[in-house]
């Protein structure tokens, strides 16, 4: 029998919610007047994303007692930001596979991807509007302006070996964990939580998004092929990501030659990937980096504990631990 | 000695507000971590843009005697989400040149230009938390969801003769006019103003907006060379703007083959542009277009009945007339 993930938990407990959120977005991803509107979004929407970040607001509202409809509002802003940065990012990675499925730029064109991701970034702030809450249009601007900042500072650090852990970390928590501690936090805000559980459920959001970010940047090297995303896109791409950082540090003067060539000239043969990876093993980077990953879940589970006790924290905290399982 | 435009005025009245609002923009397209953000801002920011937007919104609340300070943030916000608007359209139109400088596209890459534009959209939001006006986010949400439809809409319209007036009016009223239109609003919306001189300096904005893009789009065909965009450019991207839809309801058997080969396959010539001005001026079209543009220069005088009398309200006014000046 399978196992059922704190994912799928997640979805069944929350299930009449989640249903809410998924008739709010086909409401609001609506144009009437330019269908490429709803066809570009409906596409990357029904490819089988997992709602994780509007669970996590759903989960985090819930947590704290909240019994009124704008919940569902925020898990649909969040999941339109997080629609809205895939649609730009496959634009700036000029990716061709998203979810298993050809990205909205391949099938439609850069300008469609490009304006129906400010469409819905629009909408999610229309639907914040709604809720009547400055403070999460604060949480979520703030968060906006991150996410962006982190996905420049990747493209500005890309190919550059001198790249360091404390600029990495930073990436990560942009471009990845600040919409999970945004998501987290306005579901405590809307729920009139206090600040110490607010503040608890941002810490839970931060760190499970620094382990997920750190999780799947190891799995681009230590991954089965057939799971998740390609093995070896960040080398293509010349990302440095944890594991690569530190075997940089230990790197003798033909392992340097190796990283310099393939990730700052970009000079990447088929057999590089398997080079690349013996390396990382060679210097224990790949092992240091799982342990890190193991450090920040511990962290998000630890940061539960501000948080009212119940069945949404005891899977909280499972999921914590559940998105650093691909690791073993 | 040259004349004053109005714009020159407004902006000599509004002296100390601008310095403001500079001040503002330069503060907050700052980012500590990632220079690459101001450096893509300020190229634009610094381009000679005339910051006609935030003129708006400063004329309008200081018309309706807004004596507070938020209305600095609405106008660096105004000017925040056109210079998003601005980026992203130069990756869409695969543009070259802006304001007589390359584009940031060129200057760096599209990626900059897509992750830039979504900082200064998401720092706009920021800025208008600050203000503490729940209505001034619902209006500029809105504006950019319908700035963000027009411009899809205008992809999906290019090169499709079947375009209507209808739908021209609904791409340029979102491209251009809905920008035009919150940015005199919340100036009303901010100085508290009445539910009557809000609607009244919304249609001013509205028809002022309007006005300005049939007169570009006109210009395009009926233009000096050396002044403002080059002659033809929609012509070669195959946009349809009103005096085109204008001939091609009066098109002969030969003219419609023309515009079906120029705009619907894309083959233009250098010659094409002289020939597409005859066949416009032989229908009439040019001349029509520009009454058109005069109508609404004039609906946007007449709009500015409602709201309070003074010196700002008359170089308002004049402003409607200059914008299709250009057109004599």
């Amino acid at each position: 029998m399978p196992t059922v993930t704190p994912q799928e938990r997640l979805a069944g407990v929350l299930a009449r919610d989640l249903a809410s959120v998924d008739a709010l977005i086909r409401e609001r991803m609506a144009s009437e007047h330019a269908p490429r509107i709803p066809e570009v979004t409906a596409h990357l929407v029904d490819a089988g994303g997992k709602r994780l970040r509007p669970m996590l607001t759903l989960a985090a509202a819930r947590a704290c007692g909240y019994d009124g409809p704008h919940h569902i509002h925020l898990a649909t802003t969040v999941e339109f930001i997080h629609t809205a940065t895939l649609l730009h990012d496959d634009v700036v990675d000029e990716s061709t596979q998203r979810r298993g499925r050809p990205t909205a730029n391949l099938l439609w064109d850069n300008k469609s991807s490009v304006l129906v991701g400010d469409y819905l970034f629009a909408r999610a702030f229309q639907l914040m509007v709604e809720t009547g809450s400055l403070r999460v249009l604060d949480i979520l601007a703030d968060a906006s302006a991150t996410i962006a900042e982190g996905e420049v500072l990747q493209l500005t650090a890309a190919r550059d070996l001198a790249t360091t852990e404390d600029t990495y970390i930073r990436i990560i928590r942009g471009k990845t964990a600040a919409l999970f501690s945004a998501a987290t936090r306005v579901g405590a805000v809307i729920a009139g939580a206090g600040q110490a559980v607010e503040e608890a459920l941002f810490a839970y959001g931060d760190a499970l998004g620094i382990a997920f970010q750190i999780a799947d940047d190891l799995l681009d090297y230590a991954g089965d092929a057939g799971i998740g995303k390609n093995r070896g896109d960040d080398l293509r791409e010349g990302k440095l990501t944890l594991p690569v950082i530190r075997a940089l540090a230990l790197a003798d003067a033909d392992e340097r030659a190796f990283w310099q060539r393939v990730i700052v000239r970009g000079d990447v043969a088929d057999a590089d990937v398997a080079r690349a990876q013996a390396i990382l093993a060679g210097r224990g980077a790949l092992e240091s980096t799982r342990e890190t990953a193991l450090v920040w879940a511990a962290r998000a589970r630890d940061a539960l504990a501000a948080v009212p006790a119940g069945e949404l924290r005891d899977i909280l905290s499972d999921l914590a631990a559940h998105v650093v399982s691909r690791l073993n």
